[in-house]
Order: C-alpha cells, then structure tokens, then sequence
C-alpha cells in the first residue's frame, strides 16, 4: 500500500557493522520495520516469515527473505546495495539458515528493537551460546542525529501536516462526527503529500480530555473545545506530527485560560531548545509553569518524542533523561493538560536542535483556532 | 483510525488461564494485536511504552497501560470485562510493576509472539528466573477453531470483499497505473464494509510473476494478465482476503493455458477439505496437478494461511504440516503459478472447514475474468 521509499545513502550498513563491533555486539539481527528502511531502504511488512537482515561484525551482511518475497527485496532499493539477497523455500528452517552462516563462536548478538517475540525466542534456540542484547543500543544511537537531508525530508513532512492544518476549517464543524471529520482529514493528509496516514485524532468536548483518544461517533457541538492531533508518512519515508487546538463558538472559560497557560509552557519549551540542555530539563521547563499554575497534576505525560523514520524515536523528552541535546536532534514538544471528563489541550511543534537554538518545523498558529460554527 | 471492534465473548480470559495452567506457563504477558483483541476487544496498537495485560496461571488478570491511555482502554471493550485496568506514569517502571504483581517462583512465563523484542528483553531482565517461552503454543490452540459468530463475521468479510472483485471493471483497465487502480480498489473496500484495507496488489504483466508485489507506477497495458489479491478488515475485526485474476483484451496463449491448470489445482483443493485431512496432504492435492502439467517449479508458496483476527494466523497449510483440519478452522486456499520475469496467477478463496467438507466463503467467479479495454 506503500510507495517506493527512496534508497538510503551510501555507506550506512558499513557504519551499523562498525558500531556493532565496537559495542562488542558479534552480529545484529534487523527484521522489518524502521531500522530495516534505515539501513536499506527495503519497505517489508512484518509476518509471520522471517525476514532478516544479518550484519556480522566480522564478514559481509547478507538479507534473507522467503523465497515468494525476493523479487520484491531484489526491486527495492535493497538490490541496489551491492547486498547478497538469499531467499528461503517454504520448507526450509531460516533460523537454521542463518545459524549456519554465522560463527560458531558467537556470543553476543544485538536484536532488531521491533523483532516479534516467536522470532527473537526462536533464535534464542537457534543460537543457543549467544545472548540477545538490543541492535537498538547501537542503531539509535546512528539515527538519533539526522543527516542534513534527513532535517530536509522532516521539513517538507512538518510542512505537509501544516497545509492540512491550515485548511482545518473546510471540514471542522458543529454537527458533525469526529469520525467524518477524520476521514476528511486523513484524505487530505495524502492530498496534501503523505503517502500515508498513521494517525487522525479529533477529541471533541470531553473526549479532549483523553490523549490518545483518536476518533468516535461523537457529534460536535457548539461550544466544543476540538484536539486534533495528526501525523503521516511522506513519499521519503519520514514523518510528520502536530497538534492544535481548535474551538467551536466560545468555548468554557476555564478552558481559554487553561490553553493560555498551556501555549506558554510550549513556546517557553520550544524557545529553550538548544545544544547542551538535557531531555529533562528541557521537560521541566514546561512541567514547571503548567504547575505554578495549578495544573501540575494534569499534564500526565512527557514533554515529546523523537521522529524520523518512526513516528516515536529516540530521543525521548521526559522527567529522568539526562541525554543532552545535539545538533541534528528532532523531536516532538508537546506538553498537555487534560481536565478529566470535561476538557483538555496539547500543542505540538516538531523541533530540531540546531548549532544555536531550535528550528520549529510547524508553523501554524499555536493559538486557540476559532472556527466558525459553520461552512 | 479504526473503529471500535465489539467486546469479546465472555469467559476467553478464563479459558486461556486455564489453558496456560494446563500447559505449564505460570503467566502469560499479552502485548497489543490480535491477542489482546481476542481476550479483551482492547485495540491498543504496538508503541514504545508497555501495554501488557498480565494473565497469571493463579490469581487475578490484569491490564497495565501508560496512564495517558487509561480512558481510552477504560472506554474499549476491556472497561466492560470487569477487569482491573491499572495505569502507570511517565517515571514509573513498568516492568518492575508487573514483576513485583507476580510470584517470586515464576519457571515459565508466554509471551505474545508478537511482542517486541525491547520488551521481551526488559521482561527478560526485570524476571530473571522465568525462562519465556510463546504465549501462541496457548492461544494458537484456543484461536484456531472459530466459534459460530467468528464464522459469521468471516462471512459477512468474505462477501465486503467479493463485492469489490465483482465491481473491479469500474477501476481496472488499460492506461491507468497499478497504483491508480489500487487506490479505487481501497477506497471501494471501505465502502463495500471494511473499516481498513488491509493490503492491495495489484500485479500487472510481469509484475503479476512477483507473488507479494504490491502497487507500482507501471501502466496497464492491452493485453497484460493482473492478479488482484486484496483484504481488509471489518467492523467486527475479522479480516477478508480473495485473489482473481482478470485480463485485458487477449492475453498470451500459455498463459491462458497455465490459469486453466491452477484453477484446476483450486477446485480440487477446495473440494478436498473435509475434517481429518492434513494441512500437508490438502497442500500436495494441488502441488501434485501443478507439477503434472510441468509447473511444479513455479508454485514457490504454501497453499494458504489461517484467518480470524489476523490475515496470517494458524492454520498454516503447507507441505511439512501434519495437522489435521477439524471443523471451525477457516484458512484460505491459494495456489499460484510465477513464471519469473514473464506473468504470473494465484486463486484464492477462504475456506471454512465444516462437520462434511468445506464452506467457500469467496463467491465471485474464479475463472479468467475478461475485462473489457476500455470502461
């Protein structure tokens, strides 16, 4: 259902097997799924088949595929790579195969992060003299700072979502459900530059008061306070995320001065980004004036999350995290405040850190959207 | 995105403790996916925080989620189920809640088999004497015979999907792009009664020789044979899952000869199924037609997969496979014959196994459609 993502630049593989090496890691495992896209560019669902991309530390990588799926890998940017791709016949044992072709002496072997679990304990028995440790240990840490066309992919992405945003009042109003108006948004995220839609959430009235609330049959109302919260995957294969608030006629009174304090704890946040300030610190910027205004208790979540080739990545923006941001860092701020049963808010830029300061990559107003009651 | 799917039967919980006692495990740890939507109707989806309903062999089950996804889980299906829905913050550790909730003389411990491996590992270290083993070899074995109204929601996904084959001349013809056609092919999978099209291939001329080729920009042309393998999901969360093949104007004379051999190997397997018989011996039935017309080399997959929840799931039907089909096991029947680099054909109809036989649940015609070149 996914287009072709483009291939991945030169040189990435050679420099997972060298982190892998120096992490004492004798081989990675990588299964379908973002570190996969990362290293080769090959787009494969996870099923019940194995699919694998060995690194040894010591010797080449190779990619095993079933049989039925290699004309697929051989077409993706994978077969440009100069990477031996084996397929297995229904009949044959893949672990085996792969066990085979590994040393014997293997003792630590680094597992892809989104492995299913009757692959990962299926080469826990195939493997028996190697323990599994996360690849994402040595993977994120090459992901975590983009490239400088990987910020330029994330910029067309944040760019993508704004647009759809922006045009929030063609299909945001009173007497509709929060279904419609999600299928009305989701059309216009791939209108609009996403080969995909990953996620529509349109909280309305109460159900702005749940974050991960994403859509029902819940008529709109006047009145309403509307948390929309939306995020796809462009033609690039990076993605795009954010969140504003709209408002429907006046919205309760207690709810404009919640957003109010709420928009300046996430341009206090946003402003504050830069090289050297630690996740949690950057977390407590705005965790502190949401409670100095009496919110403290609502806002139930961590400041962001990184995005890239996944909607969350590294690095994660939260109370605990001592990771000081780097320049090429990309990541959510987003804080909250939920009121429950009644009402809530969150506001969402994407930021990269940049030598300097922080580069927002959304720009649409972060402000209260009065839409009108009707068309 | 999705719908609500409607809650779960009651006693599934109960039954699968029983049947994690019976078979020795003293928890089981169920991540988000079909799993979960099968004990609980919770539709979580798989992200970085945990998500884990706790099922231990003595004592009571319970759901533990990241504290912002509480009302969502409280407003699914499982805030029906009189089950203890507990939420955990941003700074607390998860893992250490769920290992301090069970016993100190945990052995044996399934986990999902779709669970991820940065959570088996984290589960692996935060229990450290429970050796993990897959939660499926227990729930494969409740999942895998459906009740009457899992056969029934089968059903009405069998028909969503045969209606969409039947209106594929509205879509599919010369000079348009497989990605064109795919588009209209999923937009009308929703409004034929899916909630998600699932996946759509569209396979033209050569392209139809690759058997999970998926959309491209190529354009159909006079002349080409297309494999249209489709499914979807449907409001109750049962999936569909039906491959024809049409052709557009004359297509090449051994082509046609090669359809007539597969459609033959289809029918006698789909006569075949009846309880007792082996997945092994269903899938030689057409192997054995195949390879008598010379085709053997190029039938490079099993005959068919389970479906239910999950598009993949048990009962595999492949050689090897010495499981007896029993009545209530629904799975698809799907030969194909890939002439690489040349063209290519599948059929493919879910098949329920019944008390006498075998209950085709895809009704469209399954011989060569003729489509007209131009609407």
């Amino acid at each position: 259902m996914t287009d072709p993502f483009p291939p991945p630049p030169d040189g990435r593989l050679g420099r997972a097997r060298e982190a892998a090496a120096a992490a004492g890691l004798d081989a990675l495992l990588i299964s379908p799924g973002a570190d996969l896209r990362y290293l080769t560019g090959y787009d494969a669902l996870p099923l019940e088949r194995l699919t694998c991309l060995v690194v040894p530390a010591e010797g080449e990588p190779f990619l095993l595929v079933p049989a039925l799926e290699q004309p697929a890998a051989q077409a993706s940017p994978a077969g440009g790579l100069g990477l031996e791709i084996t397929g297995w016949s229904e009949t044959e044992d893949p672990y085996a195969v792969v066990a085979a072709r590994l040393p014997s002496s293997l003792a630590r072997v680094g597992v892809d992060n989104h492995m299913w679990a009757e692959k990962s304990l299926t080469f826990r028995d195939a493997l028996p003299g190697a323990r599994q440790e996360l690849a994402g240990s040595v993977l994120n840490e090459l992901r975590i700072r983009k490239t400088p066309q990987e910020i330029q992919a994330l910029r067309l992405a944040g760019a993508a979502i704004d647009r759809v945003h922006s045009r929030m009042g063609e299909w945001l109003r009173a007497g509709r459900t929060e279904r419609e108006v999600g299928r009305d948004i989701a059309d216009a995220m791939i209108a609009e530059g996403h080969v995909r839609a990953d996620f529509v959430i349109v909280g309305s009235g109460p159900n702005s008061a749940s974050p991960h609330h994403e859509l029902s049959d819940r008529v709109i109302r006047p009145g309403d306070p509307v948390v929309v919260d939306i995020g796809g995957t462009t033609r690039d294969g990076y993605c795009s995320d954010s969140t504003r608030v709209y408002t429907l006629g006046t919205p309760p009174e207690e709810f404009s001065r919640l957003h109010k304090v709420l928009l300046g704890a996430q341009i206090a946040q946003t402003d504050a980004v830069r090289p050297g300030i630690t996740a949690s610190d950057l977390d407590a910027i705005g965790r502190d004036i949401i409670s100095d205004a009496g919110y403290g208790p609502y806002f139930i979540h961590r400041t962001g999350h990184g995005i890239g080739l996944e909607t969350h990545e590294e690095p994660y923006i939260v109370a605990g995290s001592s990771l000081p941001l780097e320049p090429g860092m990309a990541f959510s701020v987003e804080p909250g405040i939920y009121l429950p049963g009644r009402y809530g808010a969150r506001i969402e830029d994407i930021v990269i850190c940049t030598e300097d300061g922080g580069e927002r990559l959304n720009r649409t107003s972060r402000g209260l959207a009065a839409l009108p009651l009707l068309p």
